[in-house]
């Protein structure tokens, strides 16, 4: 097996807990019938409330990726007389300017950098637009928008607010409620810590009615709409993944709730960020996440510092590629994650 | 956890072995790097062994359950000029015709029964095709096609022969040259006994020049092909279930290869249909495949003998919806069976 005594501060996949890797090692169970049925319902009511998601809000549950959650968003929920902004801040906003792209859709590409959109009234013109797409983190640099400056001007410009949180929920905060969201991205592999393969797009009733018709079998919102009301997916779905999220959402409430998840994960943050402060390296952005830490060495290869951690030291920090591979680095605080791990990597980083 | 001590007899999700499940609870590795890199075309190159795949053939790996093989081979095989002649002998058969529609494809429905294509020559008209896609296995009712005589006719008729193998890849015979295969479908929870999650297209030269250009992002098969070179995916692949994969793969290689799998299933499938022939049921088709036996009750109600095995026998066997809903049910022989569990089934039949 490979890399399982190395320290993984990848954001994507993440440590997962003892309780969720043996879930791992279980039979998967038959799931066309009312058991599963309870678990896909659970997970989905769960969901909604660590959202603070609306009364009449859904969850369609895609056995796919995060990228599928980009792409079937673009598909069912922008129709031929929609108009979307869309936020290109790296390479995930540039994923959803390039979908948008492929299926011919009527966007308008808002590059932005050095802000984390508290400006946003200044930034763009709305006047032509029914929809916001932005990814709440753009996990490629590890930055940070403003989702209530967001739900400020979704608001007031009457736009449909469609947030990718696949990197930010469970670490920072995200409320559908307060922070007028229409239709959330998450994946399983981030924050909360459960194997990939596990993708869901969270839709509130505004959301729900722009639904519309498409061609694509898979990724077919209504289908998965009507049939997820008896608990069920349309194809077979990750079934122990999905058991592995029932029993993770179980704990989040058990421990008190996504408060006190996004507490630990700003206390972790804030704890790396202090230990490193002695040493050769600026923070990438201002606008930092809690999930995640990206690292700009003054004096170094930041490539040469991921392969020295893993080679020397055991530990898996995230490379970037392109124009950005000798400049930065990153460094997850998502998942099964304590003082200990941070402690281990400080320590190597202060030999390096 | 639901099921734990369940006999599942279900034709997907199907009994694991314990070194598989016990990958299922390691931590899953970071695979942006060249250890994975090794891992996925370990996979692919073990696959193109097994399937008997000629020189310069390849293999898709997505992060996606069976109907995303079925849909993307549509997508990507079937161009503007092409003409497709589909089998429909069953559900998953309808399935195919419905995204050939949905796609707007130029085809051909086939709708067969009380065949298994052995007279394949008087069946169909070819003269205006180039391309035959079918269900090698239509999992909906155990019926078992003649790949021996679907590849005699392809070739002749010089068509592109696309098989969905997903239900019956090592547990019956399919062998690409042999049968003149041009693309095959495999999914992880059939014969491959993994959990659910990942999807495998295998392309052999001819349909890797068949690949169009597409919309679709996440089933984009030059995307896949190009990464793959590097033993890499566009989008986050499910890693565990790879990795499970990887290691099944090595397994059955050590167990004497893929004949020695078919031949496991033989004898068990052999076994079953011997012990149950003094029972009140019928074989509801002549033409049954090694994975699956689906069996006619002569005086109950097939829903009824699911329910009474479930309740009172915890034994999961596989019911039909809706107009075969009381008429049959289904027994799989695929994942990590013996002939004791097989004894566990027949005993409860027995008492039923």
């Amino acid at each position: 097996m490979i890399y399982e005594d190395y320290g993984v501060f990848t954001p994507g996949p993440v440590k997962m807990s003892d309780d969720i890797l043996a879930i791992g090692a279980k039979q998967t169970p038959y799931f066309r019938n009312e058991e599963f049925s309870k678990v896909l319902l659970n997970c989905e009511s769960d969901l909604l409330q660590l959202l603070n998601a609306p009364n009449g809000s859904r969850v369609i549950f895609l056995t796919a990726s995060g990228t599928a959650g980009l792409e079937s968003v673009v598909m069912n929920l922008l129709g031929k007389t929609d108009n979307a902004l869309v936020v290109n801040g790296g390479g995930f906003g540039e994923r959803f300017v390039s979908l948008c792209q492929s299926y011919e859709k009527n966007y308008t590409e808002c590059k932005v950098s050095q802000t984390d959109l508290t400006d946003i009234e200044t930034l763009f013109d709305a006047s032509k637009h029914n929809t916001f797409i932005v990814n709440a983190h753009e996990t490629s640099v590890g930055h940070l928008y403003n989702l209530e400056a967001i739900g400020t001007y979704t608001k007031k410009n009457n736009l449909l607010n469609i947030v990718d949180a696949i990197s930010m929920f469970l670490t920072d905060e995200i409320d559908m409620q307060k922070h007028n969201i229409d239709s959330v991205i998450l994946s399983s592999q981030k924050g909360l810590a459960l194997p990939p393969g596990l993708t869901m797009v969270v839709l509130n009733p505004k959301a729900i009615e722009r639904v519309q018709d498409i061609q694509s079998h898979y990724f077919n919102f209504k289908n998965y709409l009507r049939d997820g009301l008896r608990g069920q997916t349309p194809y077979t779905p990750c079934v122990t993944i999905i058991l592995q999220l029932e029993a993770r959402l179980a704990q989040i409430k058990k421990d008190g709730g996504i408060s006190v998840s996004i507490k630990k994960a700003k206390e972790l943050a804030e704890y790396f960020r202090e230990e490193i402060k002695e040493l050769e390296y600026d923070f990438f952005t201002p606008y930092m996440p809690n999930a995640m830490t990206t690292l700009t060495p003054k004096n170094k290869s930041a490539m040469d510092i991921v392969i020295e951690l893993e080679t020397k030291h055991k530990l898996m920090v995230c490379p970037n590629g392109g124009a950005l591979k000798d400049t930065i680095f990153r460094v997850s605080h998502m998942g099964d994650m304590n003082k200990k791990d941070i402690d281990k990597l400080v320590k190597a980083l202060k030999e390096i």
